[in-house]
């Protein structure tokens, strides 16, 4: 057996036990008495991470997105981006403009690339860490969502999916929102903040791995279940509901984030940021389902 | 002109320009009253870094060394190591020993893989990202030395050199001393943190790419010059002298440490650790010289 058959997922799984780590977007650090410090780290390859039509900025800002997100879903402000860069044979031009793009999100993050390191390799391969701080009481888990609680998330679901497809019939040009979406996303972190600040907030994780398996990685860890409404999902305007509905759930690559609320602070969290509420908390017994009609499928954007 | 005609260097060089980074071992930031964070990030390739005899645990081993010795080079205290693993499809058993490899030279080192991203990658890449804290008053940074300063080293010089000569002549048996330092090698985290309680250092940096290269980094930062001693350089015993000291100047791979003590504090720093004194500082106008006889060569062990 290779770890191909075995599947990332059990093989993380099974490393993740035996190092004693918890599942979260971060590692969470105790090292001040008011604050947490939460690190992240996140491998990019030229074939598997970037379509081809991305730009050398754009690689570099995807990649810092990608990785700066994480650092969103615990609610932290970041203060530092370390890279790690594989390099083939490219011109100078390209590899600026890639550093350009990677310090280009950190700044719109409120951050800035503070170290890093450079070696040659066949493949273009990236690596981001992230360091944020977060006040202790403010750090927003995987755990805590209860039922009852609603289920809300930032931003459009789906919409890098949307612009992969968008691309792929070559229609890249027809459709400028999605596929900006899926080259130059924004990671939340203003939103993750201010949702940290307002206390509203149960639970929360980002949903780069499409909406299901966030859904499936929340009811783990939290025991219960959800309902999912088909009709307030928010699909990017102009978009097949059929499509919009398939790339929703099961498309990932969105940097957005979902997060359980009390429905009595429903008010506070909405003071925080935009956002759009999905669904409910169930009890484990309910499952994950759409419209408690149909079991949602434990399906999704998978890098192995 | 191609990265590679541009040279590693000088790229990097151009980068840290515009990014406002220090040349240190790590960044370094300030968190909180009395203490700096430190955090340094090193990608390893399977073909370019790990020789083909070394074992999945011993791989793992020598990625978490390469990382954590930029920490002791610091005087600093490591709390975390994040890892992002590329990975081609392997057995588990190899993932499994090579994670245990990783999670021991963490322990060695008095801490832990604290998270980590796997990706499917054609070749096994793996990037480190370790953590530190060290005092402010007691941070070891590569700027400091002052003429008349006395260069020093901890352990041997060439060792992991004389390794990969031994591997290559096929006689791994015979020098099992080196063989074993250059796959195991031990960061010196403890050498490094009594040396910063010292404060008997003046500047320090860890000599993974060679004495000859790092002297002239250090050279560069503090202006200066420095005359090394022949006699003086710790070859592993048994090594023929004139290919120790080949091997001690030019060859990477080591994780010693390589600092600069004003005369008058060395029995300080010698109560701190084992040390050799192996030259001095000099003015600048006297250029990296062995035994003022000779210009020491401005090369060494590059990845690129």
């Amino acid at each position: 057996m290779t770890i191909y058959e075995l599947g990332e997922t059990a093989l993380v799984r099974a490393i993740i036990r035996n190092l004693d780590i918890e599942f979260e977007d971060c590692a969470v650090i105790d090292l001040a008495d008011a604050e947490y410090l939460v690190a992240t780290t996140d491998m990019f390859h030229r074939v598997t991470d970037f379509p081809e039509e991305m730009s050398a900025w754009q690689i570099g800002w995807m990649t810092a997105a990608g990785t700066l997100s994480d650092i969103a879903a615990m609610g932290a402000r970041p203060f530092g981006l370390l890279v790690s860069i594989g390099l083939p044979n490219l011109p100078p031009a390209f590899v600026e403009s890639m550093i350009e793009g990677l310090s280009d999100c950190a700044h719109e993050c409120g951050t800035a690339i503070i170290g890093g390191d450079t070696d040659s390799h066949q493949e273009l391969t990236i690596t981001g860490t992230a360091l944020g701080r977060v006040r202790k009481d403010q750090i927003l888990r995987r755990c805590g969502a209860q039922v009852g609680d609603l289920v809300c998330v930032t931003g459009y679901l789906g919409t890098a999916g949307a612009g992969m497809r968008a691309l792929e019939l070559g229609r890249a040009v027809d459709d400028p929102v999605a596929v900006k979406k899926l080259f130059e996303p924004v990671p939340r972190i203003t939103e993750g903040i201010r949702l940290a600040e307002s206390k509203a907030v149960t639970s929360m994780m980002d949903n780069s791995d499409g909406l299901s398996l966030s859904l499936y990685q929340l009811a783990e860890v939290n025991g219960c279940g959800f309902t999912i409404h088909a009709d307030s999902l928010p699909v990017l305007p102009g978009l097949d509901m059929g499509l919009g509905l398939e790339l929703a759930l099961y498309d990932g690559g969105d940097f957005e984030l979902l997060f359980t609320v009390a429905p009595e602070r429903l008010v506070d969290a909405r003071n925080a940021c935009e956002l759009t509420v999905i669904g409910e908390v169930t009890p484990v017994a309910g499952g994950i389902t759409l419209d408690k009609t149909r079991e949602i499928e434990r399906k999704g954007y998978r890098s192995l």
